[in-house]
């Protein structure tokens, strides 16, 4: 019995795994970001920025926002400045610390990106309309194990 | 019956599903590269573009190397003049044409790689440890099917 040979299969096993997880992971993003741009002329990161602050009617500081963006990267700075320029969005000093910067969309904003958001919501149904829903929910569930196991490992 | 409801619930569905994907691939991600950044000082466009070039003996064109390393961007330039100054790569006129040049990871670089690449493993390995065989590989599946689904909607 070889049992480093097993081991190497098992790791190969979990790597082939991941760079598949990987590739549906860019093949859509990269389609997300190919129609906000034909459609909205919007980047991703700006998209992001966005749901950020429509789901937070009150409004976010800068921080709370740079925070909750470290996924997708992208100049936060840069981005409120354009879109505050676009009308979709306003500064002001929080509510109970004036000396804070606080951001939250304009209705402008919130009706603009409400528009985008359906768009992008018909766009996922698309690309994962050629599984079953039985399927996309096992899915779904499996790629819950997945996020447990490897937040366990982070910690 | 309200379709229009069914419908923005199934779409509902669908952008969880999405979400959550993306959620594990961008904490792996993160966690691949806090670790070679931490035990190689290696960066993830680095570590990719050394894993293209160890796939092919023979070297590869700029080119080449550019069209596949177009998932994680990184100045292809940039890092191959590195991986030159540090003796992990060399540049040689290709076999067919002169003119163009081949790039080609040194004997050490084939080294260093290899040890990268076997720590890279264990990682994902330790990640991906707290789902049994069985749900990795009904993953493994489901993920086939999603990539399917993907591609046929962006051809």
């Amino acid at each position: 019995m070889d049992y480093e040979t097993r081991i190497a299969d098992h790791d190969h096993e979990a790597l082939r795994l991941w760079l598949r997880l990987l590739t549906c992971s860019k093949l859509i993003e990269g389609e997300v970001r190919r129609a906000l741009h034909g459609e909205f002329e919007c980047t991703l990161p700006r998209f992001d920025l966005l749901a950020q602050l429509y789901r937070e009617e009150g409004g976010l500081s800068m921080g709370d926002l740079s925070k909750r963006l470290m996924v997708t990267g992208g100049n936060v700075t840069g981005i409120a400045d354009q879109l505050e320029r676009d009308g979709m969005l306003v500064r002001n000093a929080a509510p109970l610390d004036r000396r804070q910067v606080q951001i939250q969309l304009t209705p402008k904003g919130r009706r603009e990106f409400a528009r985008m958001a359906r768009a992008h919501e018909g766009w996922i149904a698309g690309l994962l309309g050629g599984i079953c829903e039985a399927d996309r929910r096992r899915l779904y569930d499996l790629l819950g194990a997945l996020k447990t196991s490897v937040a366990a490992q982070v910690r």
